[in-house]
């Protein structure tokens, strides 16, 4: 049990005088349960004060029951002929849980519009009319309170449990980069190489340190067209043979019982060139400013400031025209903080960001390089470090 | 384009008088646009009359535009610092989209409580109250009407166009089961076998005739305590070695450009027992037994019924206690029709289905056999076959 969260958690929802919370994304669940749900269809009842309701489909009991701090089961059936309506059910426990309770303001998940997947990636349970519906069912008289906000602040700051998951997620991402920095060469596809990513990181990654549940999600491009792009939020790997000399990036997203790392590398197919080499080191030495910058108390505009300064004296300036870095931990991204010019907030100790500059001109192509940073009192730690080649 | 999809479309919205849809599901996008986008932030208006407008991060554009049929395309800035406020420009410009066309009730999706990922299964944007918000400011004085039942039975029925694409999804799926029955041996464990499957469908199924964007999901049980678990909507692929004598059951969803197959495999590693063989005879015939009910006109309970004897006269009747299975290609499940006793749902010629009859019991453990199947007015096709080889 991760008695750190549940003591913020709670001083925070006095402070902001809410007497409960109910959560289904599968992140707020694993925040404030320890349960991750495999698809989305479980309900946590989380009240200020006294033990948590925890309501789940038959199918997921055992992970329920082996994952959940201190909490109230309640197993629904679900899944066969014979299960009845799992929603009709679902409104009753979670009336009856609420039921007599006193609660004036419960929080809830209004306004997350990106979301975490559950393990079940390939058809996620999403909150829509219906579960708004038996959450106003839920509450009778209470007033329902979109808590969206508070709960990205309460996760911006990991407690040391959590701080350890994520150290696994890196960790397991650090075998997937050494997997792709080891198999670059000519004649090799983005699609290869990332799918060789993947399968690495679900072999080497499941059962590391007790991980259970682990995925990679690689995007791979190479050469300078498809790297050009690489700024892109989102890259499709193609059957495009690398060829010498050409640049390969890998965009990493790992998660591991519900935490994630998000990292990225760029290496050169056989020798880079002058201008290939100029940039990769920009990169390199903004991250490591950007790094030496993080401490607890500063702003984040001044760890932008010192990678940004980096490749603006580097001459590559005008190839860096994204954020460099966000917070991480219970998703791919989290919103708080964003690292970018001006920014004021301050960072915090126990903030895990990513830092990630990137140069993305044409005539070269794009080059980034990521790793995830704990925030410090005295500066900054990267988790799962992992070395970067970048010639192969 | 898929001109006949359209004219359903068109028909259907006229008899519910729709004046238009808003949709920004992918799966919804995809239907009625041919644009499948990569991260869920593209919103499509689709009029009953005149030409539709697809709004896209401009982070999509290249992809928008090689895919969208027939629409006017708005480009919107996302990604870069200088960008803007995306959420912003998006409302203004589903408000300029709407405004003056005298709509009167215009469709959205406000039911979905699942959802098939887009390409970024990562991360999935997903509509939460400021998507809501920026709907009602759209539709102004308009009526908004949830058309998630409306959108259902709409892609209940699929057009040739679409069953071209399901047919590519399953061939790349039979890779994945081929994948899975030759690599079955002693030794393996489930994470490994799932982790090749996955590799063997991108590798080999990027680029099969044309898709450029595949991805398997495979879960493989082992042994009698995991595949006994394999009714289970979600299963956690272990480190466990397979024993020789063990089954082995895959799980496996592929998803190619925004279409969805759905399948699964059971073998076991080495020679069968003879109650393993009964009851693998005992599936495969009831599998068939369904695949021979099915035609245009039939309930969908007079199939269900067919898999069920054949499992009750084999003696196996409490092993089975799902259904026998559900539409898909959207997604990996779609509601309509479902496949279960009694469901008086009458199958149409383009309706897609599984049919994955199962038995489970202690002592045993878990098999099932399943392949999706095109109904058709004189019987149903199979989709992609694959030979089922049990022993390894």
């Amino acid at each position: 049990m991760d008695e750190e969260r549940l003591k913020r958690t709670r001083a925070a929802m006095a402070s902001e005088g809410l007497d409960a919370l109910i959560l289904r994304l599968p992140e707020n669940v694993l925040l404030l349960s320890g349960y991750w749900p495999l698809t989305g269809r479980s309900f946590l009842l989380f009240p200020c004060e006294g033990k948590p309701v925890c309501i789940v489909p038959g199918i997921h009991e055992k992970e329920a029951i082996k994952e959940l701090w201190d909490a109230q089961l309640i197993v629904i059936p679900f899944g066969r002929i014979t299960s009845g309506d799992y929603f009709g059910q679902l409104r009753r426990a979670l009336k009856d849980a609420v039921l007599h309770r006193g609660f004036k303001r419960i929080g809830f998940e209004g306004s997350f519009e990106t979301f975490a997947p559950p393990w079940d990636v390939a058809e996620p349970a999403i909150p829509a009319a219906p579960t708004r519906d038996l959450l106003a069912d839920a509450a009778g008289t209470a007033e329902l309170i979109d808590a969206t906000e508070f709960l990205y602040r309460l996760r911006a700051t990991k407690t040391p449990p959590e701080l350890s998951r994520l150290r696994i997620a890196n960790e397991i991402g650090a075998m997937g980069l050494r997997a792709f920095s080891e198999a670059l060469r000519e004649g090799m596809s983005g699609v290869r190489l990332a799918s060789l990513v993947e399968s690495t990181i679900m072999n080497e990654g499941t059962g590391y340190k007790g991980a259970t549940r682990v995925r990679g999600f690689a995007q791979v491009s190479t050469g300078e067209m498809e790297t050009l792009d690489g700024y892109r939020l989102m890259l499709v790997s193609t059957t495009r043979k690398v060829a010498a000399g050409d640049l390969a990036m890998l965009e990493l997203a790992v998660v591991a019982d519900g935490f994630w790392c998000d990292r990225t590398r760029v290496h050169v197919a056989g020798s880079p060139n002058s201008r290939q080499l100029a940039a990769f080191e920009a990169i390199m030495m903004a991250q490591a400013s950007a790094a030496g910058a993080i401490r607890a108390g500063v702003t984040a505009g001044a760890v932008d400031s010192a990678a940004r300064e980096v490749i603006g004296a580097a001459g590559f300036g005008d190839g860096f025209f994204h954020s460099t870095g966000h917070g991480l931990g219970f998703r791919y991204h989290e919103p708080i903080p964003v690292i970018e010019p001006g920014v004021t907030t301050i960072l915090e100790a126990g903030m895990v960001i990513t830092i990630e500059p990137g140069i993305y001109l044409p005539g070269l192509g794009g080059l980034r390089m990521e790793d995830d940073f704990l925030v410090t009192e005295a500066g900054s730690e990267c988790l799962g470090p992992a070395e970067s080649r970048f010639a192969s």
